[in-house]
């Protein structure tokens, strides 16, 4: 739940000033985070010759071992969508992907990574995390920590919580 | 510049715990970036059928009054860049922009809001204002004033910062 410091009704939130403030805050947010995935989109080009959709689609494979049917990876997107099923196909082609039939189910197929597939992805995640810290490492701890949390306040007040909070 | 007590040695950052934690704040900046885009798009939409990368251009034309070179346009741009050309043409047909040529030189033309694309864009911005507050509003004019902080921080430690700071 959030942290009773960070609310306040929303009558002292009305002024003018304050909803410049909302606003400079929200641009600030924007830009700094599209920068963020510019410098992530562009790093993934040169280092692993790869794209923020592909990552994304393996970050999710990745995280469901067992492998998932292809409506559930498309919900499971948190971040990008791009062409799901042109991705897969390529992954496929690629030897990072299988295609394996359900168990019980004739019609569904689940597709999952690879040996290799899971391999290339923890090679990326490993130097994503890399250049992730190299951008928030600027952060104390304690700032970071603040973050996340006024972070949480909003997503709770957006009603934006799943209760599906894992890590990529 | 960045308040000193949100800025550490990168030696203090790089234990696993930190770096997960980084990443942790990263996917949560990102989600809750995107969750806000989403409903503003979907404001946009619905309230004025309208799309994003237009609002985003008339944000940007009606900052500078006086037009903008289309070469301007895109960098003044700080948002998404759809098909700024297409976006234009689709402007001027709606009688909200005119092409208007630069004193002295004969093949430069610049782009600018007519009355009417003034007016329009108006009435959009301050729903826009409200939308942003009805979401950060939940958060106290202290949190907000130190995530817009914290934001520095990490602009200043990524070079972010261009010196135009002006607010749509």
């Amino acid at each position: 739940m959030s942290d009773p410091d960070q609310r306040s009704s929303a009558a002292t939130n009305t002024s003018p000033a304050l909803i410049k403030q909302s606003l400079r805050l929200w641009l600030k947010m924007l830009k700094t985070t599209k920068h963020v995935e510019a410098t992530i989109r562009e790093k993934l080009r040169i280092e692993f010759d790869t794209t923020l959709p592909r990552f994304d689609v393996m970050a999710a494979l990745y995280r469901f071992e067992e492998g998932l049917k292809m409506s559930e990876l498309s919900s499971a997107l948190r971040v990008s969508n791009g062409n799901v099923t042109g991705i897969i196909e390529r992954l496929v082609a690629d030897g990072a992907v299988l295609r394996v039939p359900v168990a019980g189910d004739k019609r569904a197929m689940l597709v999952r990574l690879t040996h290799k597939g899971r391999e290339e992805f923890s090679r990326m995640a490993a130097a994503h995390e890399l250049w992730i810290n190299a951008i928030f490492g600027c952060l104390t701890p304690d700032a970071t920590a603040r973050l996340i949390s006024i972070l949480d306040t909003i997503e709770h007040s957006q009603g934006l919580v799943t209760g599906e909070e894992n890590d990529a």
